[in-house]
C-alpha cells in the first residue's frame, strides 16, 4: 500500500507549519519524545513495533502535486483560503530534515521512557507527529497483545483477525505486529506479500456446506491439499465431524499421506479438544493435531490450558487484531527541548495538574541495566546533553523518594539511529519482522517471571537519571512560580 | 491509497478457491448474506457504512503479476507449493462475477437483517468475503459510534482520532465513517483529500511552547489565521490562558477580526467551560465559542451537557476513531443458498448449539415498514424467491412466538444493486460521504426517541417473513434429524 504520508496528519500540523514558516521559525530546532504512560492490558511490559513503517514514512515523505492542489482548496471557516500560494510552493520542494532515533522493533519497553526521539526544525518534527503516533501506538499495542497471547498459548498461534480488524490498513499492520509479538503465522495474504511473514490457512465452514455431505467435503479437501490438511469439524455436529475427519485421516494414511489436524471453532473448546484427542488416539491418529479457535484471547487460552486440553495450535482473530480489551495505546509525542539552529538546547516542559502527565525535558535516551544473570535490572532515562553522573541513580518519575542505584551493572543504550537529516539509516535487519520477532523473544527472556504475569505483574523500575530528575523538578517549581 | 484487494484476504479463501476451481465448482452459484447479531454499544441502532469502499474493491479487483509471483512462493506445510501453476494462470485472467446488493450508506440498520448480499460463483463470493467484512464491519461500527456521540453533543463534533487510530487505514476510513455518522468535520487531511469531507484544525500545545510566552504565541496565531482562530488555553494554566485569549480576542476585534473560539483540553471541562464563558462574556466576547476536547465520548459529553456547560463544539478523538468501548462489530457472512448455474436455489443453513447463531437461508432482502407519522414500524427479512404472503407477518428470529402483522403499512425495500456481474452499478450519490450523512440524519429522525436512548433502548422489531421462518424451522428439524 502506498500511503500518502504527508497528508496522513491532523490539519493543525499543517496550519502550524505555515505559521512557523511565515515567522521564519524553521530556524528553531526542537526535540520531541514519544512515550506512553501506562502498561497496556494491565500487564508488565510492551513490545515496541512500528519502526519499519516509520522508516517508510520518512523515505516517502514528499508532497505530490495532487496533495498541494487539494490543500489549496481548503477554506478558512470565516472566509478565504487556509493556505497561502507561497507556502504551498514551499511545500512542493519540501523535504524532511529530521534526525530520528528509536528503539529497535521487538524491544521490550516500559511506561515513561522514550521509544522514539525526533530532532529537527520544529515544523518538520510536527509534520511527522500524527503519522508517527498512529503507527507506533497501534503496532506496539498489537505486538504486545500478541506476546501476551503467545505466552499463554505455549504452542503456535496463527493470527486471523483481518475480517474484524479496523480497516484494511488496521488489519495489515496488525498482522505484521502480531508476528513481531510472537505469532507463528497470519492468515493475511497481503501481509505475507508485503512483509515476508509466514501465512497459513485451510478451509471454512462454507467449503463443507457447498458439498452434499461433510464426508465428501473432507475427502475433497484432503485430495486437494494432502500437505496442508486441517479439517474444520464443527459445521453441523462436532462429534460426527470428528468421526468424518478420522475416516479421511485413515484414508490419507493408507495413501501414505498425513492428516495434519482438525480444527474446532465452536462449543466448549476444552471439553471437545479432550474428546477429539481420545477419538483420534483410539483410531491411531496420534500425530494429528488439534487446533482451537473462536473468540480466543490470553485469558480463555490460559483457562483452556489449565484444564489440560491437548491443543497443538491456536487460531486467534478479533481479540488480537484489534486488541479488544484495550484498543489503543495512549502514546504521546511531547516537546522536550528547543534551540536556535546550532545553539544550546533549552529544556521544555508542559506542566499539568497531575504528576503522571508531567513531561520530561531534555534530549533523552535510555540505558537498560542488567543483572549478572542476564535479567534486566532497571531502565534509566537520561539527557544526552548532560550525561550520567557516576552514581548512576534513577528516580521514579512519579515519586521522587523512590530511587535506585545502578552503578556497576552492565547496560545497553536503547535508542538507535533510524534517520539522519531526513534520510533513513536503519539497517535492513531492523526493518524485518522475523528478526524483530527473534528480538522480542530474546527480550522476554530477560524479564523475571514475576514481570510476565498476566495480572498484577511486578513493576519494573524505570527512572529518570538523578540530575535529570532534579532539573525537571526545578523547572516545575519555576513554571508554577513557587519560588 | 491503492489497496491490493485480491490479497487483502485470509489465505483459506484462496486455498478453497483453488479447490473449487479444480473440481469445476465455479458452476455452483451461491448466495451469501452479511449481517450482525448484536446492537453495537448496547444501543438501539446502527448506521450502515463501508459500501463506497466495497464498490472500490469490486472495481479494482484484479490479481497483479506481483500478487501471483508472491502466491507462487507459498509453501505447503508438509512440502511442495500450495498453489498450482495452472490455477495461478487462471487467476491472472480472473475477473469477479458477482451481483452485490447492499443497503445505502447511512441507512439505519438492525441486528439479524442483511446489510449486504452477494450472489455469484461460490469461489467469487468467498474471494471477496474477508475484505467485505473488514470494511463493512469497521465502518458501520464507527459511523454508529459517531451517531451516538453527535446525538449526545447536539452541537458540531470534529473527529480527530488519527493518532490513536488502528493504523493509517483504520484512521482514514474511520474519519470518513465518522462524517457519515454525523460529525461536522475531521482533522484527517488525507480523508479530506480522498473523500471530499470537511477538515478542521487550529494549533496544538507545542505551538504555544515554541514561543517565549503564551500571549506571544496567541498573537502570532491570530495574526496568521484571523479567519480560523481557536486558541488552546491549557498549555500552562487555564485561567491565565483564558485571560491571554481574551486579550488577543479584544485586539482582534479592534482590527475588525473575530476570535472564533477557545479550546480547553484538560482539567474539569464542565467547570472550566462555565468559568471561561463568564470571563469571555464579561469581556464582551459573547460570540467567541468554547470548544472542549480530551478523551470524550457520548457518556462524558452527556454528563458535561447535563451540568449546563456552555459548549459551542466538541473535539472527539481516541474513543470515537477506534470505538474504544467496543472495537469491533461482529458482522458475519454466511452461505444462505446454492444452485447449479441457471437452476433452482437450494436453501443452506448452518445449525449451531445456540439459536442466536442460527443462520437464515434464502436469497434475502429487507422490507422496512412505516407508521403513518413516518416513524419506522418494523423490518421484514424475506426471501426474494418465495416472496411475501399477503398477511405480511414477521416472526422474531430468536423467538417463534413473537410475531407482528405489518399488512397495510407503507414500506421500502432496503437492499439496492451495488454490482452486477462484477461491475459496479452504484450511482455516485450513493458513494458520497456527505450524502450518506444526510441519509443517516433523516434515518435517525424515523426512529422513536425510545429507540435512540443511550442505554437500554427500546428494541426495534426485526423479524423473518412468516413463510421464511417456517422454512427455516423445518430445515433445522431436518438437519438435526428430529423428525
Amino acid at each position: 500500500m502506498n500511503i500518502d504520508y504527508p497528508l496522513l496528519t491532523d490539519l493543525y500540523q499543517l496550519t502550524m507549519a505555515q505559521g512557523y514558516w511565515e515567522r521564519g521559525h524553521r530556524d528553531i530546532e526542537a526535540c520531541f519524545t514519544m512515550y506512553f504512560r501506562d502498561y497496556p492490558f494491565k500487564g508488565g511490559y510492551a513490545v515496541a513495533c512500528g519502526m519499519a513503517q516509520l522508516a517508510e514514512l520518512v523515505e516517502s515523505y514528499r508532497f505530490s502535486s495532487e496533495d498541494l492542489a487539494y490543500l489549496e482548496t481548503i477554506d478558512a471557516p470565516l472566509g478565504g483560503r487556509l493556505f497561502k500560494p507561497a507556502f504551498l510552493e514551499y511545500l512542493a520542494g519540501f523535504s524532511l530534515s529530521v534526525d530520528i532515533d528509536a528503539v529497535a522493533e521487538g524491544t521490550i519497553v516500559f511506561p515513561h521512557e522514550p521509544i522514539v526521539r525526533v530532532v529537527g526544525p520544529i515544523m518538520d518534527c510536527q509534520l511527522v507527529e500524527t503519522a508517527l503516533l498512529n503507527c507506533v501506538n497501534f503496532q506496539t499495542l498489537i505486538a504486545t497483545k500478541a506476546a501476551r497471547v503467545c505466552a499463554a498459548a505455549q504452542s503456535p498461534v496463527a493470527e486471523f483477525g483481518l475480517r474484524r480488524a479496523q480497516g484494511a490498513g488496521g488489519g495489515l499492520w496488525a498482522s505484521r505486529a502480531a508476528i513481531v509479538g510472537g505469532c507463528a503465522s497470519t492468515s493475511n495474504v497481503l501481509a505475507g506479500k508485503l512483509f515476508d511473514v509466514p501465512v497459513s490457512g485451510t478451509h471454512a465452514h462454507s467449503w463443507v456446506m457447498s458439498f452434499d455431505t461433510e464426508l465428501e467435503a473432507f475427502r475433497a479437501y484432503a485430495e486437494a491439499y494432502p500437505n496442508n490438511c486441517v479439517l474444520l469439524v464443527d459445521t453441523y455436529d462436532v462429534e460426527a465431524g470428528i468421526d468424518n475427519a478420522i475416516t479421511v485421516g485413515l484414508e490419507m494414511r493408507a495413501r501414505g499421506q498425513h492428516l495434519s489436524g482438525i480444527r474446532i471453532d465452536s462449543g466448549d473448546l476444552a471439553w471437545l479438544a479432550k474428546r477429539a484427542r481420545k477419538k483420534l488416539d483410539a483410531a491411531g491418529l496420534t500425530d494429528t493435531g488439534i487446533v482451537l479457535s473462536n473468540d480466543l484471547d490470553e485469558y480463555t487460552i490460559s483457562s483452556i490450558r489449565e484444564e489440560g486440553a491437548p491443543v497443538s495450535s491456536w487460531g486467534v482473530g478479533t481479540k488480537l487484531a484489534c486488541a479488544y480489551d484495550q484498543p489503543t495505546l495512549g502514546g504521546v509525542y511531547k516537546l522536550a527541548a528547543t534551540r536556535q539552529a546550532g545553539g544550546e538546547w533549552t529544556e521544555r516542559l508542559k506542566i499539568s495538574e497531575s504528576v503522571a502527565k508531567l513531561t520530561t525535558p531534555g534530549v533523552l535516551n535510555v540505558r537498560r541495566y542488567y543483572f549478572d544473570d542476564g535479567r534486566i535490572a532497571g531502565d534509566m532515562v537520561f539527557d544526552e546533553v548532560h550525561g550520567v553522573d557516576e552514581r548512576q541513580v534513577i528516580v521514579d518519575p512519579l515519586d521522587d523518594l523512590r530511587q535506585k542505584k545502578l552503578a556497576g551493572k552492565r547496560f545497553d543504550v536503547l535508542l538507535r539511529p533510524l534517520a539522519r537529516a531526513g534520510s533513513v539509516v536503519l539497517e535492513p535487519e531492523f526493518r524485518n519482522a522475523r528478526a524483530a520477532r527473534d528480538r522480542a523473544r530474546s527480550g522476554l527472556e530477560t524479564l523475571d517471571e514475576s514481570q510476565k504475569r498476566m495480572l498484577n505483574p511486578h513493576t519494573y523500575p524505570v527512572g529518570l537519571e538523578y540530575g535529570l530528575s532534579e532539573r525537571r523538578r526545578n523547572l516545575v517549581v519555576k513554571l508554577r512560580g513557587i519560588d
